[in-house]
């Protein structure tokens, strides 16, 4: 008998408590699944990093904690949790992520603002540019950015992409180092923030590297708020930047009064962008658990030197 | 010397007086290109519907008539045009359609005009269904549906397409005759309309076939005006039609007053879902005048039995 204690909000519970058994059951794993395990029982944690447990050092037993959420810098720093962690690589969070993604891409792209907000019955028949004609550059290109990339290169778009290490994605611009950060936001006219948080990418949008974007370009940060410094950003939208589209931020919920709702060039989204779905995530958790009991290597073990 | 005659407003001879010759000279052609050639020299007439030539019979030895637009309902019930008469079909005619077509879909699909006007403050943090879980149903696979069907599968959207005739189409099922209409329409949540203009087209969407669609139904009209009933579907706006997206209208441009713009469940744009771009437009024109000089068989002639 395995014991899976689950640590998260309680609104989540019920959704996992219908998604987990059928994904171990087709594992081929018995599980006692429960909230209440004894710390020194538990063979794994299923976590959010805002879950109730916050101290890891009871779980003497435990091989290891399965993230609930693809980011981890919220439970990465937490210095009671020695147990091996797992980020969670949801595909239904992946698609999900494709598809915020691309129908903001194509928001801006098309121009499509201006016509739900400009039903005044004037006839403009400004049309857009093609996607061929307009580059649009991704940091970052994890499971989702690179998701995101090649998505958007079928849609036609010259995608350039940029990633701490250098990586190989067909149809997409890849860069790395800080040579290629500066290549990849030049003249970029879209901009996808989906990097991880960490030191060296928090604030990685500033008021040098704002000023290299096209003339007229938009922000789309599904990825953390932390990657931009918002007074630069604030600033910037004064001067190239003509939208952001912003679904992460330092404080969330975004405080009722914050100016990002007010801002007439900022769109606020809720941080919906990506969630994680029980259905798809519930066979990422089985199959880490059926890894552990096997013997075998965990799958998306997070590196803790690189804190990602 | 082949001569060419230019019939099309004023306003778009500029960019095709550009862009023509360069695509004649790839094609080895030596063409006379001109907007007032005495009528019996003519050996080919670039033609938009509503150009200045409207009595096409003293062309006498006009070899085609090469249509400027993609839809060709306005010109081919002109009973003096009898010569052969080909569709534009402008590569990046098609590329600006699937683009506005995935744009306006993953607009409805993640429901961002609640964002975009309701940036209030209120933290809502529902999410959207997966594309998987979304039906869309697009009615016509001509080139321009063909295409948008094949993109909207790639999101991963389960599509059904239906056509007079039956078509085949990776991905896509593919529907054709009245009783396969009934069950393409049958539950669809997003439908695109990209059926060319005809009398068995003309309000194919009625108070009967609107009924049929899913409750909270998204319309994307980007094919012709009558296609829909424009009183059965402010009736069905009420009922279950969520929203209408209609770039295409009976009258064009849209009368200030119309109803349509001021509704707060019609998106009123100004016929830009795609645009024949002169420098694509251009290759399609210079390969036809190629084939005429060469003897081979025209590409997209118009079926006058059929009418497109």
């Amino acid at each position: 008998m395995i014991r899976a204690l689950f640590s998260a909000g309680d609104h989540v519970w019920p959704e996992y408590l219908e998604a987990l058994p059928p994904a171990f059951n087709t594992e081929g794993l018995i599980v006692d699944l429960s909230r209440s395990h004894a710390p020194e029982t538990v063979d794994y944690i299923i976590a959010a990093p805002n879950g109730p447990v916050q101290d890891f050092s009871p779980y003497t037993f435990c091989k290891a904690v399965l993230n609930l959420w693809a980011g981890v810098e919220d439970i990465v720093s937490n210095e009671t949790l020695t147990q091996p962690l797992a980020r969670m690589v949801d595909p239904g969070l992946t698609d999900g992520m494709v598809e915020w993604v691309v129908g903001h891409v194509m928001r801006h792209h098309l121009g499509i603002d201006a016509h739900i907000l400009g039903q005044d019955g004037e006839w403009r028949t400004d049309y857009p540019p093609l996607s061929r004609e307009r580059p649009v550059t991704i940091l970052g290109l994890g499971e989702l950015g690179a998701a995101c990339a090649q998505m958007l290169a079928t849609l036609g778009f010259p995608v350039t992409g940029w990633s701490r290490s250098q990586k190989t994605i067909q149809g997409v611009t890849c860069l790395a180092s800080d040579t290629g950060l500066k290549k990849a936001l030049t003249g970029a006219e879209i901009i996808v923030l989906l990097l991880p948080l960490t030191d060296a990418t928090t604030n990685i949008l500033n008021a040098k590297t704002l000023a290299l974007l096209a003339d007229g370009a938009f922000i789309i940060n599904p990825g953390r708020g932390p990657l931009i410094d918002d007074d630069a950003l604030v600033a910037a939208l004064d001067a190239n930047i003509a939208h952001a589209t912003l679904d992460v931020f330092r404080t969330e919920p975004l405080p009722e009064n914050h100016p990002f709702w007010k801002h007439p060039q900022v769109t606020v989204t809720p941080h919906i962008a990506s969630t994680t779905r029980a259905k798809t995530a519930a066979t990422c958790i089985a199959e880490n658990i059926r890894r552990g009991e096997a013997g075998e290597p965990f799958l998306y073990l997070v590196d803790r030197t690189k804190g990602y």
